[in-house]
Formats: structure tokens, C-alpha cells, sequence
């Protein structure tokens, strides 16, 4: 397997997409020296953007969060979640009523946004309905799975809405021997039993690098080809930079470990255009 | 839709399995006139067994259950549930240690009486697992769904150790308009996120109905031309029993309504021999 | 359920999206009447685009097709095929080198029309495979199943290159009462044999929508508002253009019957913005 | 990784379960030194069975080609073949009438032992099918996979027969490095198409394992504590021999190598009971 420097890459691009997860922090924080990367990117006039699957807040507190970690240079206007992808989901297509939803007060957040009147599952009763247009699943926290869940199995059966999942993750790291189930992995199990087709926005997934492509299309003369992907696992980061068309870094900071990479990529098929051992430019 | 008198098919059979849940019974309580089928069935010395999926309670309990209904024909003997086969992987397989469980203490039964130590997830402490050798999932009920399924699948990274599914069921009614998640559909969404292989008792599987025929098996000349399977679900009961070589008969008092029967035969290539309105003989 | 009549509607739009399939034409020849769809299209200045996941023929080739069967407004640069997608992924991501193919020689045209060399499997020898540097899949045409897919399997085994699926339909009608197995069907077996990922273009896959998208935004002030897809097919034309945050236009002249649609809505949770009996416009 | 000798382990057990490929013989032949095996097992009075999902030939064929390549000892009585689980099923679910197949002239054998007339797709016309019972996939051989499986696919749409899938394998070895697509693999192509439910027989289902234990049973007091199975494959011999209540035996000849054993066991959770390097006997 060889190893790429990351900066020696990063000269040929003129825009830089990196994960969140795995790539700038960990259940840790920061990776250390990631801020650096930033700084560089910045004196060499180089574009970034977070992609993040996480919907569980908005753009201005998931900055916010960074700024209080030490790292300054995200803000919100470069964050793409896939929580704004729902949100433009339900502008577009879901323009009056009430919006149910199961995670917690923040997260509904991209639902305020959108005009509509929200309601958290938890406070549902399964007796008066008929308002409700649309669910739209976003964080694990926040409601009681025993109770909730089955209220939302419930609903589905009750009313044929649109269903939107606005994080796609199954699960998520919590501490470094510890994972927890993510909303993702709640909504494959209610998606099997209602046997209904839901909605699903986030890595890998062609519209969520569709939707950051178009925020810098306003600036001239960026193609495809000026973009690289930089992400910490095959299964959304690269294969959905990959089938975009874009050129795409492995780094090794997060869910892939140096030792299972070569075969990771092996066994999978999917083939990152550079591996390095982390996004940080010294 | 040709539909054939219960009692007449009956009389070509010597033994007689039943499905509970749809066939015996409902969220109501028994279906009505359900018990003179068994007083039928023993006048003609005929023998009859219930398979059932639920490895919530004992045969003892379940058993219990019929008598407060009403239908005292039913006694442990002849009731089979998946919770009995887990109970002989256990033994035959998991010979000393610590059983984890998902479930109610009344589940646990099959556990303890297999001579092994048991251990509810809801008092296990992930520091402290190396004497766990098993996990058996039994019921949806008795531990807190956001806690304990988040350590069920951090037991399942650190330990590689049997898990077996005594219910296969996804779903199960709790009144004539509400469902609820049964275990079966919490163990697929564990499975999944995992990514290891569950052992599985429960109808349809080939184990439950050999289970049944070895009961009946020292009663001389019993053969499988014998047998009958009773069910309200295509794709347990009616699928199973067809695939064990038994014939099947389709009855019209649970999942499969008379309305949609026809259509589910020929869309899912499910096919009984026999379809009844009712199991009941008056 | 109540159906719409499609002149009514398109009058709120500026653009129209159309599968092809059971919208504009069937294994008969063209849906009747639906050349005066195109004048009316035409005559109110209302743009149009073909959608389709037929990766076997250049889109000359396709309205060629159109234009014998006497629909002569469908000209080359309204088609947007699956191949197209594919062949901007081979442009951005295989710049050299050989590229396999199942499929027909016409087929083939996506990859040539990329600027790379082209070899279909069934010339292909297991022994040379070192300059193949990505597979296709393109057609269920033009190749000896018993030994060409066995070779894929093959070769997928000993290169570990990206795969295309440039059309994602199982199976297409080929007469009033048969289908045949597309090529999407064979390349579901293939991946689950060889346990690999493969990159699929066409609908519902949002990249196909922003493609059409895209070709339409030099035209001032058009947003997705003002776009409407119509289509036959719940799982691919409507998810994908709800997905996408279209209106969309479930038609009855396809692979959806009038007497089934209300079912299959309710069943799938997939929701059009209208019905309508078909896409011609009186 | 801790490897037992085989010989020591069988010392426990009265009864040994063999699977054949990868275990008895590869493409070359006989696995070198596997003769001597069962000379100490009759000298030991260890009864023994070969448990095999190859239903390409009748027990007395597959015994004949042991013979041919020096193992005398394995004769038809002792081979239990997953067509004979097929055959069973046709004599007691469906006694009159045709039954189609997949497969070569050889493999129809088990259709023509129960009795039934036989006609090999290949020789259907889908004009006069009306006499058409069952369907049984036997063999990849023996047929036209481009018009074949596309004629099948079609036969599924008119008549809704049981289909009966007699191997369960998706793949099998032809040479050192390369593998071909088995009749289990076209198999799940062709379930998903028709999105109706097969009954598969083989490992890793149980109904295998119970047929080999009927065998046995006439023999007085052998518990299923008695049987040891011994596989190279996880997934097949030695999950389903776990679940049946056996202990297992995995060996390093066939699917799975002595440097993937180890970490297979851990991704997938199937766990064998020992681990040898080979079933031979010196």
C-alpha cells in the first residue's frame, strides 16, 4: 500500500471536501494539528467545505462546536449537512402542515427552518394525526425508543407520508472501545417493518455532493476535476466521491486502520485515488 | 378462491399442528368456538400440538394462559415454542458460564432450565463480560430499548460468542389497529449493525416442525402424510410446513384476510393446500 | 383515487422530464397520440427531456428510433441516457487504458465516445486482463451468458477495478405478456457473488436528475419547481423525482395498471404529485 | 489460533458428518492421504456420512466417481445429497403432473426417482405449459442461460408452481484460481425477478442435517453429542452444524485458509467447536 503526503496532493486541487468524523475530529476532539491544514488552505486560496451526515444540529452550532475545540476556520457557510438537503426536501415538497419528527429539540432545527410546524414523536398521540404530513428522522437522542419507535410504526401504518432520513449513518463512535446505534440504523429496522421506501439524504448518496458542487458553481471555472474528497471510510466517503466524479483521499485517522486498508479496499471494490496517513499538513 | 370446510380436511389427518397467535387466539381472547374444535379433535383421537414463536413464557405459562380463556385442552406438552430449541442449542452447545439475555425474567425460563447462569443485559456491566458465553434473545419487553441495545452491540464487538433468536417475528399485535416491534425485528437491526450471523429457531425454519414431528415420532406409524399444519401466516406457517413436506391449511382469522389471500398466494408463490375460513369446528 | 388530466397540469410548468418506457412508447410502437404532446410542447414554448435507463444505444441512435416510429420532435440533445452518466465517470475517472463491456457493439458507444479502448468480455481472455482498468455493464445483448458472465466473475476476481452498471432495470417488457432479464438484473447476481460495490447510474438515482438538471440551467431562472417528472414506474421515475424535490406524474400506460396504483402507492409510500391516465395531451 | 489434531478429536464421537468438496476432494482429486481416514474409521467402527449440496448427480453416481478416483469406502448409502431432500419433497408435495428443471439429463435423476415426468426447460415451450407443477434448479449445466433463464423467469409469471432450488451454493471452484457460478447463484437472480419465495434445500439448513440424523437414528443411542461435522466453510457446514446441536470441525483444505481462519470466525460469528488442518488421518 503507498502512502500520499497529503499537502503534495492538495496542490492540484482548487476545493477541498473533507468528512467530519475520522478526519478532522474524533470522540477526542480535534485531530491534533488538523488546524493547520486550515491555515494552509486559507494562504494558498483553496475552497473547503465539511460534508457531514450529521443533522443532529444545525450549521451555526456544529461551527460553533469547532470554534470551541480550536479550530476557527469552519464556519457555517462551509458546512454542507444532510440535514439541509431534508430541509430543501421539505420546501420543496412538503409546504404546509405538521412535520413529525424523532430526535432531539436541535435537531429539529432543519424542520423550523423549512416554515413548517414541527412535533417531536414523543409528543404525538397516535389519536389525532391527521395533520401530520411528513416524518423526518434525525438523531437517536431525544425520545424513548420502546415507546417512540412503535408510535412511529404505528403512525406509518395510519398515514402514507413521505419519509426522511436525514442521517444515514448506522452507527456512530462514542468513546474509543464504544459505539452507539445511530438514527441511520434505527430507520433500516422501521423502513423493514413498514416495508414502505423512505427517503434518504447523506453520504454516499449523489445529492448531497450535487448540493455542496452547486454552493461553489457561483464561483467561476471550478469542474469536477479541481475537487478532491477527502474522507475516513469507503462506504460513504469514497464511493460517493468516486461516483461523483471526483478524485477522493483515504485517510487513516478514523474508521479504516492503516493494517485493514489494502484489504478493506480490496475486498470492497472501492478504490480511493490517493491513501494518506491523515489530513493534516504540517 | 376456493375455500374447504375445516372439518372435513381434518378427517383426513392424524395429527394436527396449529399456529397460535391468528388461529387459537387474537388480541380478544380466544376466537370464538375455537374449543370445540379440541373437544373434536380428542372425541376422533386425533393428536394436535401448537407451534408457536413465542419464547416469552413457558410451556407452563402459555399452557396457563389457555386455561384463564377458557380452552383447557392445551396442556405443556403439546405446546412447541422456538424458546425450546433454543434452550437445546444451549444445552447441547453452551455448557457452562453466563447466558446474557434480552427479555423479561419470565423468559429467562428457558435459560435456567437448560442448568445455565443468566444474566438480563439491563444488569450486565460492559467492564465484566468475560464469563458471558451466549446471548439469547427473547422478548421485546423487560429492558430499556435506547440503553440496552447500545450495550447489547458493544457485548457483541468485544465478545464472539452465539447469539441466538428464539422469536423470529418482526412484528406483533397488540389491538385490533396498533402493532408492536417484536424481538425478531430488534435482533435483525442488531444483526446488521454487527455484521455477524444469529442462530434462529422459529417457524418457518425446518428445526421447529422436526422438533414437533420427533414428539410424535414414538407414537408408531406416524408419518408426514399424517400431519396437518394450521396457519394464518404465508410466510411462517404455510411456507415451513410446505417445505417440511406436511400439508397446509390457510386460515382466514389473522394476518391473511379473506380479502387479500388470493393476491399474496400468487404474489408471494406461497401456497397452501387447503384455504378455511376458520379452524373452527362446529 | 382521482386522477388528473395532464394538460391541466403541465400548463404549471416550465419543463417537462419524461421516462421513456411506458410513457412515450411500448414494445408496440409508440403510446397513440403522443406526438400531439410534443406540438403542444412546442407550440407553448415548454422545454422537454427524455430520462432513460437505456444504456444500449447512443441517444442519435435513440431518436432515430423515435424519429422512424414517426415522433420527430425527439431530437439527440433532449435524450439524457444511464450511458452518459457512465460515460462522464470513465472521462473523469479512467483516463487510460482498456475498458471491459458486457453489451452489444452499439452499446459500446458510451466507452469509445469516452476516448478509451473498448473490449467486450466475450473477446476478452483471462490469461491478458492486466491493462483492463474498469468493467461496464451496458446491455443483456451482444454475449454468451454461460461463459461470459463465469468470466466476469473472473476477472472481477483478479482486478479489483471499478464497475458501471449504466442501467439499473431488472427486467423489460418484450411483448404484451414476456420480459426478459435486463442487464441490471445480471449485475445484482454478479456483485453479490463477487462481494464487491458497484457503481450504478440511471433512476432513481439522483445523479441522473441533476444531469438533466444541469442541461437546462444555462436557461435563465428555471428551479426545480418548475420542472415535472412524469413517469410510469413508482420505484425509479417518482421516488426519484420526489427525491430530487420534483413534482412528479404517476402515467397508467406502463408498468403501473389503473387497478393497482392506489395498492401499490399505499404500499410503498412512494407518493406522486399526480395521476393521470397518460401523457398525451388532446 | 489453536489447532487440534483430527485424529484426537474423532476419538469422541460415534458418528462423523463429512462435507465433500474442500474436505474429501478438490478440482485435482482426492485430497491426498483422505483414504486413509476412513480405513481407521471402519477399523474404529465410526460410522461416517457425506453431507453435499451437489445435486448434479444421483448417490450412486457420486459414489462411483469416489470409487473412480481411489476411495472405495464411500458408497451411496452413506452419501445424503441435498437432491434427495428435493426428490422427498416432490413425493410427498406434488405427485402428478410435470415437474420443469434446470439442469443437466444426470441431475433430473432425482425428479425421475419420485416418479414424476421430467422436462428440462430447455424443451419447454412456454405455449403449453398448463402441466407444469413444479420447477427444480439442479445444475448451471445443461442449458442455454440466455434464453433459458429469461424462458424461466416467464414460466414464473403464468404458472404459480412451487420452485424448488436443490443447491444452494452460489459458486464452485472449476480450477486453482477460478470459480464458477453455481445454480444457487442463478437461483437468487431469478427469486429476486419473480419476487416469489424458493424452498431451498442444503446446508446450512437444518433439514439437511435431520435427514443425515434419520439415517442414523434405526442405530440405537446415538445423541446428536455423538456426531461431530467436519466443513471448510463457515457459512454452510459449519453454522448449520452448529445450530443443528453439533459439534463442528473446521479444516483449512477448501474455503476457508489457515491465514483467514481466524479472522472469518470473528467478522462472522461462526464459531467452530475446532479447528484442524485437515481431515486426514495419518
Amino acid at each position: 500500500m503507498e502512502l500520499t503526503d497529503f499537502k503534495t496532493i492538495v496542490a492540484d486541487y482548487k476545493v477541498i471536501f473533507f468528512d467530519a468524523f475520522g478526519v478532522l475530529k474524533t470522540y477526542n476532539g480535534l485531530i491534533p494539528g488538523i488546524q493547520k491544514t486550515f491555515s494552509y488552505l486559507k494562504e494558498n486560496n483553496k475552497d473547503f467545505y465539511v460534508l457531514t451526515n450529521d443533522a443532529s444540529r444545525s450549521p451555526e452550532q456544529l461551527a460553533e462546536s469547532y470554534h470551541r475545540m480550536g479550530l476557527t476556520d469552519i464556519v457555517p457557510d462551509c458546512i454542507i449537512s444532510s440535514g439541509m438537503l431534508a430541509r430543501e426536501y421539505l420546501e420543496l415538497k412538503v409546504n404546509h402542515g405538521t412535520v413529525a419528527y424523532l430526535g432531539t429539540e436541535d435537531s429539529a432545527h432543519y424542520i423550523e427552518t423549512a416554515g413548517l410546524t414541527t412535533l417531536s414523536i414523543r409528543e404525538l398521540s397516535l389519536e389525532s394525526i391527521s395533520e401530520v404530513n411528513a416524518l423526518v428522522l434525525l438523531d437517536d437522542e431525544g425520545f424513548d425508543w420502546n415507546t417512540d419507535l412503535n408510535k412511529t410504526v404505528n403512525l406509518l401504518r395510519k398515514r402514507n407520508i413521505p419519509v426522511i432520513v436525514a442521517n444515514t449513518d448506522e452507527t456512530y463512535p462514542v468513546s474509543k472501545n464504544r459505539i452507539a446505534i445511530a438514527i441511520g440504523g434505527l430507520a433500516e429496522m422501521i423502513e423493514t417493518i413498514v416495508a414502505k421506501r423512505f427517503i434518504r439524504f447523506g453520504k454516499p448518496d449523489a445529492q448531497m455532493f450535487i448540493f455542496a458542487y452547486e454552493h461553489i458553481r457561483n464561483a467561476p471555472s471550478i469542474h469536477k476535476k479541481d475537487i478532491l474528497m477527502v474522507g475516513d471510510t469507503l462506504h460513504t466517503d469514497i464511493i460517493g466521491g468516486n461516483k461523483f466524479g471526483l478524485d477522493t483521499a483515504l485517510v487513516l485517522t478514523g474508521n479504516t486502520q492503516a493494517e485493514d486498508a489494502e484489504i478493506r479496499i480490496r475486498s470492497t471494490g472501492i478504490i480511493p485515488t490517493y491513501i494518506c496517513e491523515s489530513a493534516v499538513i504540517e
